[in-house]
């Protein structure tokens, strides 16, 4: 099996030596510190590059489990929240445009027609999944295929010049398939995983936790990725996988998003180990589940607002914070030598 | 005595309902939403507008009590990182280029000469302060000077088209002050009060303590705000407490730094009652006397990334997330009457 690149030891070592000859007193940036030399070991530079031309993939598909009561929402929301995207008039567009990122709206798995929604790419590997309370959610090779997909559109977006990926998800019913991927990996109990999504009233949660754990009892815990991603998964979820295996193995930095990202990191980093080591946390969403892949990878996220909206939000609003560390350790003075 | 606008609870109430209309499920951006609602209340208008020019000022000083050995470093260095500001050289100077924010450094304290340090603004009150151990640390009528210094400060800044204000300081010394002031404010016990600042080591901190003790039992805990700031505090906290008097009195938004920024905002909020509610906290210092006051004025900070530098480093940081909220607010679509 193949192996994500290892952190340069070096350049971790130098950005280290480097931020201690800075003019400030040591330690006093905080966890901007690591995250600048985390940047080092990625890219293997010292300091580390400023990204300049940071790139949103936000992918989305639908989710069978969906139609079993998993979300307040239809699946039409999907299709909908996708042509907004698509037209730059959701959240996400809004702080991509305050950072300076590009938005890349990408249909992997949508259920409904998207024709007449300019702007889409079309890299759809089926319609939907099935319901993961009672069948896979696809098969092997449609795993594979939306693990590709992320990894192709990962490759366009270097391809442009993008030196920092962010990854992004649309997808009704996405909470629900995510912690069953992360009750899978960290063996923690489904009832604790199991968050409102985006507003399932709280007497609805029991069914939502319920689905999850027919989805586990049927599948097991497989510990194979693509495994993993085909009976427990979405396509969007093998998607943003993709996106951070593809970054990883070219040594450029990724900032994971909320809980469905963090689901996505943990199938990444089971189908090409060492991918999550990789990774920059952007924020930690309220989502129950998102905290517990956060603390199995031992990621500390940079923000913590409450956020869980997904879209890629949280992984845009940090990327201020990544350029500034880079930006600091690069152009600082040094203190005098004496 | 004259007190700071109220928030405009008519333009709160309709930027509330406009979040409540727009293209996401309700709370989805968690801590953003009140952020944004908070602009409203502070510009009186819904949508509030999105800032795009902020301006930094870095206001200097020193601590006639670094002599009495509160501090790891000597005086000088509030000299050299003036030089260092100016120049363009320091952690605050990389962060304010990531996110788009002016920097002008105020000299409002400092002991040493300046001269030949280029692009300093002179509004020095006096050179250095009077050890708080054994004295006051200024007179009344320096106090006011040093207020009104901040607020002439940010008049300068909105003439030249700030539509933000940061503030931030360097000081060798005045985690001393700062703790002083929050201590006198809240009523809290010194020593929990009590950090490293910039590096004292850890065997040094009872005499830290000990020196903002003796400042306490020599002056009381004054309730009038010249009087703290005259007893207790320091020039550059009183040219802060200016700078957020003047953007609260003219309805601009302001972020706050670390601690010594919330010990100002202390400052100011006592000497025009009701500054404080219109601030935006920006960070949670690492320094204990910081979370003190925020609980004390009921401030959540946006950012917890254990800085401890000041300069208004956590105060630039936040800038994005400011215009993020306020952009998301403006541009999303609407929610379908459906």
């Amino acid at each position: 099996m193949t192996t994500a690149p290892a952190l340069d030891r070096s350049a971790m070592e130098a950005a280290t030596h480097r931020w201690g000859t800075r003019a400030k007193p040591p330690g006093s940036l905080g966890r901007l510190e690591p995250l600048a030399v985390h940047l080092a070991g990625v890219t293997g530079q010292a300091p580390p590059p400023v990204p300049t031309r940071p790139a949103l993939a936000v992918f989305a598909g639908d989710h069978g489990v969906v139609a079993d009561g998993a979300s307040a929402w239809p699946s039409e929301i999907t299709t909908a929240m996708v042509a907004t995207i698509a037209a730059g008039g959701a959240a996400v567009n809004a702080f991509a445009r305050t950072v300076g990122a590009s938005v890349t709206v990408v249909d992997v798995g949508v259920a409904g027609s998207i024709d007449g929604i300019d702007g889409v790419v079309d890299r759809r590997v089926r319609s939907g999944t099935g319901s993961i309370a009672s069948r896979s959610a696809m098969s092997r090779d449609e795993a594979a295929a939306a693990v590709e997909a992320g990894r192709a559109t990962a490759g366009d977006l270097l391809a442009g010049g993008a030196d920092l990926l962010l990854g992004g998800e649309m997808g009704i019913g996405n909470t629900t398939p995510s912690a069953a991927v992360i009750a899978a990996v960290t063996g923690r109990p489904v009832r604790e995983l199991t968050g409102p999504g985006a507003g399932l009233a709280a007497d609805a949660l029991d069914h939502k936790a319920a689905l999850i754990q027919q989805a586990l009892d049927r599948a097991g815990h497989p510990d194979d990725g693509l495994a993993l991603l085909a009976e427990l998964g979405g396509l969007e979820l093998g998607a943003l996988a993709g996106l951070y295996i593809e970054a990883a193995a070219r040594r450029v930095p990724f900032v994971v998003d909320g809980v469905i990202a963090c689901a996505s990191l943990l199938v990444a980093d089971a189908v090409v180990p060492g991918t999550a080591a990789l990774a920059i946390a952007g924020h930690r969403s309220s989502e129950p589940a998102a905290t517990a892949a956060l603390d199995h990878l031992a990621l500390a996220p940079l923000l913590d607002l409450d956020l869980r909206l997904g879209e890629g939000t949280g992984a845009v609003l940090a990327v201020p914070l990544v350029q500034a560390a880079a930006t600091a350790l690069r152009d600082m003075a040094a203190l005098p030598d004496a």
